[in-house]
């Protein structure tokens, strides 16, 4: 693997190509060398990839037992040979055909890119890992006293009692002012409505209510598009990201904050299919790192400085753990659910001090909502909204018997299904988006588009439907209008329609049974499938479990009623059949609710307990526990969820939990990047100048300056790009044999994170070229070390239990032979397809 | 510190007298170097210990940098040494002469042992890390076919199932047995007791409870004592011991699982203040630890195997979380927190895909739990029942008001006082039982005799307090016996004492406001308190969770009903008065429950939410949450949780989550055993076979055999000691110069485990110990290792991290120089003594 350069040159030519345009350092990749490996393992040889370096012990084994069986299974490099199936010649030929096609097709540049089988070059590891530097050592001995101490613990505790109330505070002023706007809104579109079905004026409500949604939305989706883009969609595959490891430039930025807050009120009020809670997770998420870096920049470029002393990865990272929680929290009033939702993803990190601070702050969070939303509905010490959405609100205790559960589960089945269906869908259509609308005006024009076509079908349905009911819907406060309905009647689809999608799934889940049919609620639920795979990765801030839940609701609603009507109709009964029947619909409606969500987002632990706090009701937890575990494994026997896919479509090199199996023949040596750039423990300014501008590596082992063998020596420790950058902006060198500057803190280093300088921001005069920097001080002096020979799980599991971004690799001298990056990790990837396990290796490209 | 050996002759000679005797190699100790070692560093030096080690470049920094402030701090070495306060000259002297004494009372040998500051030397790490040597790559071979693959990922979740299953069957059958016949006892007294106050023959129903009592409590005694003592108590310290990586020999067998179940169910029908909650956790690790090796070693030494492919610390270690998480599952009925108990203590293991079979595993617990406990009350498809206590049958929703937030809090910090002084008392006793009362006969005397005491104090209670009322009971089923009551009114604190635990927690809950008049209030918390700390610890199978829970839930009752009477009487309200009143006695009891559980057990994450999932009702989970946390917080101050009180006095070396702060001027080497036991690759039998027989050791380093530098080769591996003691056994050696046999597999190593060989099993020929055993195919090639200089954090990090039993610490040439096990890094113990961060170091002690 170390001759990889020189691998023939087309091979390498093509990658130049596509290095030479994109390369530049912003982010500081080190992926040159890996990109020429790769493609020379994905390309020239397919045969030659599965080289196990049989160990001299084994040789020696096989001489004396019988040869071990040749394995079964080659990974499976080429995207679209499927390993599974023997091919017979037939399938054989057509499929090199086939790959023939595709060479071909790839020499002329039309190949498309493959946005799940591949990774972003630009996503780096944040540096979880503490530089334990002579600064470093220097700077902890101030906090060494017993005072230091109990402060800096005290202080945590602080912070994330005050992320848990901002994230609160949010909550409530989100919810205030969606709920007055969107109820202004929907009254004055029913005050047109029942106005102009009297006078034929119809085409006036549905011009208004376009209009409205236009605006609105336009307004949302260029603040997203412009002030930040990161801010679009839920911000919880990136938060879940950002929490496995991954460093995401801009996306924990006040910038962001307002495109996400002001960007999902406009989102809601501006009629799109989504809902406010997602968002909250990536909102206090934002809390919590401004919180910790106590720092905020403004937009305009200003900044306003507090403390600096939780300015580096780990201490932000364990702050936005908390921050998340909170955003879950306050969303849906589940505070357990969401220290898991924290922590689930952040398996290297999980410890019992930091879950508690999270579980505090979550608490915080879920306590100040609900004082603060008692407070807005009137009465602050009822509190009985402790999130943004509740299920809880049936008229009676939720009771189930043991019949219904294979009910439950058919539910489950057809939740899988259609949320793969949904997950499916909205791939097409990311991956079309990525292709050809990738400019920023026509992904505001899309928004609006989806914000008329919202509004025009909705009125649609309303006008052509027209099913009328008298019964009163649930929520006092619903807007209900009449349109051809008799005066002490209201069109039933209004009430589902002309509300936020919140209101949308508290009716489907809580009105009388006989307020919606069975044809207005399979017409809602096609129209409203459709606009949430439409509206999902629209560039606006906009959350998915309200429409997944909605969805789910309906047709949970529709099974109900079938099942209430089949039910023999029992005499003693008779007086409560009315009331059976609307429980009935509405547990079923909150059972398709919880197959729908798990269908499409593949639920983990955090989010069953999210769905159960919400629900409420732990003895009826254990039914909705089921139909998640079982919608999950149907969807996931089709396709990955809608957050996977996401971070597969967006190349985020997140690392699973386990190293997937069938790995165990691969060696160090064949996942490590090399030839390796290295520095002497004093190096020439200009070759680290040189080798900064010229290599985009982010870690540069130090090695011991031995003249018997150069560029070889023992391996010293590690330093990282950004510090260097520092130390060459600081001019922290002299002229050899002088005494080298020391006049540099830990404070200076902090003073530029999480904003890292680069290259061409460093000026050196000619002579300064030619001084000398002594790197002792400065870099990591135990950096974590595998031989060559480790195994891949042996790589991995140190990787991930650690939280590494760079992981040397020496030979049995301690010299330095290569480093593993997370991206080394990350494209070993497990999937199933037709149900059996699979192993994929990604392609790191750069876009 | 590697001069350690060469220290003053009186140290060293009292510290062979204690190996001396003791190091058996029963268990493997390495701690002879180790000791010597420490006890220098106690006894020795109090000054010497604290020499950072200062690097080459802190000096050549401190040249150009102003000199650092000294260290204010000082390990707390010398246990009674308050580092705290600023000695001034009269406390000084006194402190001086304190020690002064306390050194001629240890010379003369009355020192008594410090239960909790050392940690016993016989327990050892699990093998959690996978050894991948030549035999293990060999059979993994055999596994590499998808078809493998997916197989074996499905018969793990199978035995999940069975796990689960397992675990309810036994679930409901001890609630079955326990409440039939604990009903049919209650019944024959309450009988007698009616008879006799009539009749003057009070002496009957005495003599007759308290001989049930003994007779019964005499024979659970005596099973868990003479069968398997590890099955004494709740078993939860022993099994979160166990999960956080320490190998308890005996815990999981059929003994102890016969022990445990019949003990418990003795207990409760002995009359003691106990649960059968806490121990189902053990008997579910012991379920799934059976389930996992598919071998039942039976009592009388018979041995039933099914298959072995699971057999190893990994996979048990595995299936266990799953275990003990069905246990508690089934016990709370809290499937969410049963799987956060597993978890949480198994920091470094917590991965999704594991998680979600532990969670399935726990599911099914819960659910068949509920189908047979409903199925035993008469309706199998009511489901109503999904674990063995749950505190939920309240007549209305719980609700709560902001202003009665104050009042929980000042629970609260009650419930923590007294969990502490609960603490403090029983830990008083468990040292003197550990004293005086280490003989058999002993234990199960004092059992018995807390077995009469508990009966006669209670009919001491009822015939003395003799408080009547006529509100029937929560529970219809309820024992009352009238004593001198009238006809239609019975004893109140009859339907307290004649019954299990459980129902006295279900009455202090729910049983009308009137029922237990403040008197008889006051006279149960003071006896059940008492006889709470004495039970707790005695050698019975008993749980600590529901004495803890009735305590409080009666002190709580007690603060509701004065709450009540407070209330000013609103005439509006005055129908509904009694109803409130209710209410309130009922909310105060569970949030009483709730604080004295909390300041007794001190509530991790998981245990609040097993007390919200008991409660089934989510929004008054906030308060409950918030007294867990203050009743925590409050408890702290004074003294550690019950749990872990019970760690310490077992000198159990736990790792905690993180290294404790103010320890990383401590390197590897300050820390690790030296000198080194290796051997070569190819290595005399003799000398392995003496290497075995004299060192305690349990892990090898294996060195390149370098004629130049002899004994200081470069490492090539790590072999452990069974492993060894099995080649030894097989004989795979030869004379020198020969092909080494290899007729040897993996399954040879699994058909001894996790009973491993002995020394004194082995037996060679004088010709056989000048053979030579090739030790390459067997030894783990790639053992991870640290540098001398790591700092301590660091390799806490990756000795938790990675799961870890040896972490071999080597020079910059990669030649080994020390090895850092658990108990060099668990001696480290961060408490907190007047709200102050203090540091200790632990004594390791054979005892």
């Amino acid at each position: 693997m170390a001759s990889a350069r020189l691998a023939d040159p087309d091979t390498t030519e093509s990658t130049n190509d596509i290095s030479g345009t994109k390369s530049n350092d912003k982010h500081g990749k080190d992926t040159r060398y890996r990109k020429v490996k790769d493609e020379i393992k994905q390309v020239g040889s397919e045969s030659k990839f599965h080289v196990t370096p049989v160990s001299e012990e084994e040789h020696e084994l096989n001489n004396t037992v019988p040869a071990r069986p040749t394995p079964e299974l080659k990974f499976d490099i080429d995207d679209e040979a499927d390993t599974l199936s023997n091919h017979n010649s037939i399938t054989a030929l057509l499929s090199s055909k086939f790959r023939d096609i595709q060479k071909r097709l790839k020499q002329y540049g039309i190949e498309s890119p493959r946005f799940r089988k591949r990774l972003v070059s630009r996503w780096e590891s944040m540096n979880y890992d503490v530089c334990e530097n002579v600064l470093y050592l220097k700077d902890q001995e101030k906090y060494k006293s017993k005072k230091w101490v109990t402060l800096r613990w005290l202080s945590k505790w602080l912070v994330m009692f005050f992320i848990g109330l901002g994230t609160a505070l949010l909550a409530a002023t989100i919810y205030y002012v969606v709920e007055k706007l969107a109820h202004y809104k929907f009254e004055l579109i029913q005050h047109y409505f029942d106005e102009c079905a009297k006078n034929n004026c119809l085409y006036q409500p549905a011009l208004l209510w376009m209009g409205i949604n236009l605006v609105v939305t336009l307004a949302g989706a260029s603040l997203v598009t412009f002030l930040q883009p990161l801010a679009a969609g839920s911000g919880i595959p990136y938060i879940k990201s950002y929490l496995n490891g991954i460093k995401i430039p801009g996306l924990l930025t006040f910038r962001a904050f307002v495109a996400k807050t002001v960007g999902v009120v406009l989102s809601i009020l501006g009629g799109l299919a989504c809902g406010k809670e997602g968002p909250m997770a990536h909102s206090g998420s934002i809390i919590a790192a401004g919180f910790g870096r106590g720092r905020i920049n403004f937009c305009n470029g200003k900044t306003l400085s507090f403390y600096s002393v939780f300015r580096n990865d780990h201490e932000i990272r364990d702050f936005v753990a908390g921050g998340a929680a909170s955003g879950v929290s306050s969303a849906f009033g589940a505070p357990i659910g969401g220290t898991l939702f924290s922590l689930e993803e952040a398996a290297s990190f999980w410890n019992q001090d930091l879950t508690w601070r999270v579980f505090f702050s979550s608490m915080v969070a879920c306590f100040a909502t609900n004082f603060l939303i008692s407070a807005i509905n009137g009465d602050p010490t009822k509190l009985a909204d402790p999130g943004l959405v509740r299920f809880n609100a049936f008229k009676f205790d939720l009771k189930f018997d043991l019949i219904e559960i294979p009910v439950f589960i058919f539910m489950a089945v057809i939740g899988g299904l259609t949320g793969a269906l949904f997950v499916v869908m909205n791939y097409k259509l990311t991956v079309f988006r990525k292709r050809y609308l990738d400019k920023n005006w026509i992904k505001i024009i899309e928004a609006g588009l989806v914000a008329v076509v919202s509004a025009a079908v909705a009125f649609g349905l309303m006008v052509g439907v027209n099913e009328c009911t008298d019964k009163a819907p649930f929520d006092s406060h619903a807007v209900t209008a009449s349109v051809y309905c008799s005066d002490k009647k209201h069109n039933s689809l209004s009430t589902l329609f002309l509300t936020t999608p919140e209101g949308c799934l508290k009716a489907l889940l809580h009105d009388p049974f006989e307020s919606h049919g069975p044809v207005s609620l399979v017409a809602f639920i096609l129209v409203f499938f459709l606009l949430g795979v439409w509206t999902y990765g629209l560039s606006v801030s906009s959350g998915v479990f309200i429409p997944c839940l909605a969805i789910g609701a309906a047709w949970g609603r529709l099974v109900g009623i079938g099942v209430a009507n089949m039910m023999p109709e029992n005499p003693n009964l008779a007086a409560n059949s009315s009331l059976i029947k609307q429980l009935d619909v509405g547990k079923f409606a909150l059972i398709g609710a919880a197959c729908q969500l798990g269908g499409i987002l593949r639920t983990t632990i955090s989010l069953t307990v999210i769905i159960v706090e919400c629900t409420d009701d732990i003895s009826f937890g254990l039914p909705i526990m089921i139909v998640l575990m079982i919608s999950k494994w149907v969807g996931d026997f089709i396709t990955t969820g809608l957050y996977d896919m996401n971070v597969e479509v967006m190349g985020l090199p997140t690392l699973p939990f386990e190293c997937p199996p069938l790995c165990d023949d691969l060696r160090a040596s064949d996942v490590m990047n090399a030839p390796l750039a290295t520095f002497k423990t004093k190096e020439k300014v200009e070759n680290i100048y040189r080798m900064l501008k010229e290599e985009t590596f982010c870690g540069f082992p130090v090695i011991e300056d031995d003249p018997r063998t150069p560029g070889k020596g023992k391996l010293k420790g590690l330093i990282l790009r950004n510090q260097l950058l520092v130390l060459l902006k600081k001019k922290i060198f002299c002229p050899e044999g002088q005494v080298p500057p020391r006049n540099i803190t830990i404070k200076d280093f902090r003073d530029f994170y999480p904003v890292y300088l680069k290259v061409s921001e460093i000026e050196l005069s000619e002579e300064e070229m030619t001084y000398v920097m002594d790197l002792k001080p400065y870099y990591n002096p135990s950096p974590y070390t595998v031989e060559q020979k480790f195994s891949l799980p042996r790589v991995f599991n140190l990787f991930r239990g650690l939280g590494l971004r760079h992981l040397i690799v020496t030979d049995e001298n301690n010299v330095p032979v290569g480093i593993v990056t997370r991206k080394d990790l990350a494209k070993f990837r497990v999937g199933s397809k037709r149900g059996l396990v699979k192993i994929e290796q990604l392609k790191i490209q750069d876009k």
